[in-house]
């Protein structure tokens, strides 16, 4: 038989992740997040920047965590991609919504973890402005734990934060052709 | 109002998805995977290699999913780190046993997605064979998607699979000398 050790830190911090790159793997990876720690009867919100334009499995798949999970997509598609038919300033007037959503999240107190899906990019893209950020983590409780997705994450977030993880693409499906398929990549 | 569009792939694909490098978000994103393949419905079997000594919190985290999702812990810790007190020869036979496990769940046709975590390590490792890897690929069903995390993935596994992330650790939280967090870490 396998002994089985549960762990319990001696000491809590409330975390600064950032999970950045190119490749498949960081809104799945903050997803997971909020699955493993619904697993520890913890609340999370999770806030979409521009996404919301295209069903995606996770929007069901949270409501099944008894309520643990909150999941809000404020968007209107990624800006500036082909086909996507909203204005920089639609765009713009959306993430300036999800930043006040999310100080209004963050603020209250009543989640454990905050899980700011696609807001990297949301800054590069200048829909928001770093000041917006660090207004966040500075407005974060010590306990709480705060995931940042999104390519490009700026410099100074990735300094402020405690793990930073880049998710690069080696190959992806989508490059001989393969449509995006459900459950994998949506 | 941003109007909804709902993806349906023309040509269903199993794809087979590799997570490896050295950062944190490997296990996590398989695990977001499988919160998105319940949220479509879909049905997935998480085979974990070498874990299953330590309480993790999607252990309690996919148990809400209604059934969807079962996951199947078979390891005694990572083989050859410090404090884990058992020999590679009983690592090899827990790998080993996984491995038979992973060849039922495939070829059962119950799941739409298989995960097997960490068994890019174990082939590293030495407690399992390439030829077994090809060989659970090779005995995949179709429109099965088959996930397989860990450092260290083949060569030759990366070049079958159809997408393939490499995460890497810019910083993590544990070198500041922050226990892991439940949630977050677990």
């Amino acid at each position: 038989m396998t002994e089985i050790t549960k762990l319990a830190p001696e000491k809590k911090h409330g975390l600064i992740v950032v999970i950045t790159g190119n490749g498949k793997g960081k809104t799945t990876s903050a997803l997971g997040m909020a699955l493993r720690a619904a697993g520890h009867d913890m609340r999370v919100c999770i806030i979409q920047f521009m996404k919301g334009d295209m069903y995606a499995g996770e929007w069901d798949g949270v409501k099944m965590l008894d309520g643990r999970v909150e999941l809000i997509s404020t968007g209107k598609g990624f800006c500036g991609i082909q086909g996507n038919p909203y204005s920089h300033a639609e765009h713009r007037q959306n993430a300036q919504d999800a930043i006040k959503l999310a100080y209004e999240k963050i603020t209250s107190k009543e989640f454990d973890v905050i899980i700011l899906d696609e807001i990297n990019n949301s800054l590069k893209l200048k829909l928001i402005e770093l000041e917006q950020i660090l207004g966040l983590i500075k407005a974060k409780p010590q306990l709480t734990h705060l995931i940042l997705t999104g390519r490009d994450a700026h410099p100074q977030v990735i300094e402020i934060a405690d793990t930073v993880s880049e998710v690069n693409e080696i190959k992806h499906a989508y490059r001989k052709d393969i449509e995006p398929q459900p459950g994998i990549d949506y």
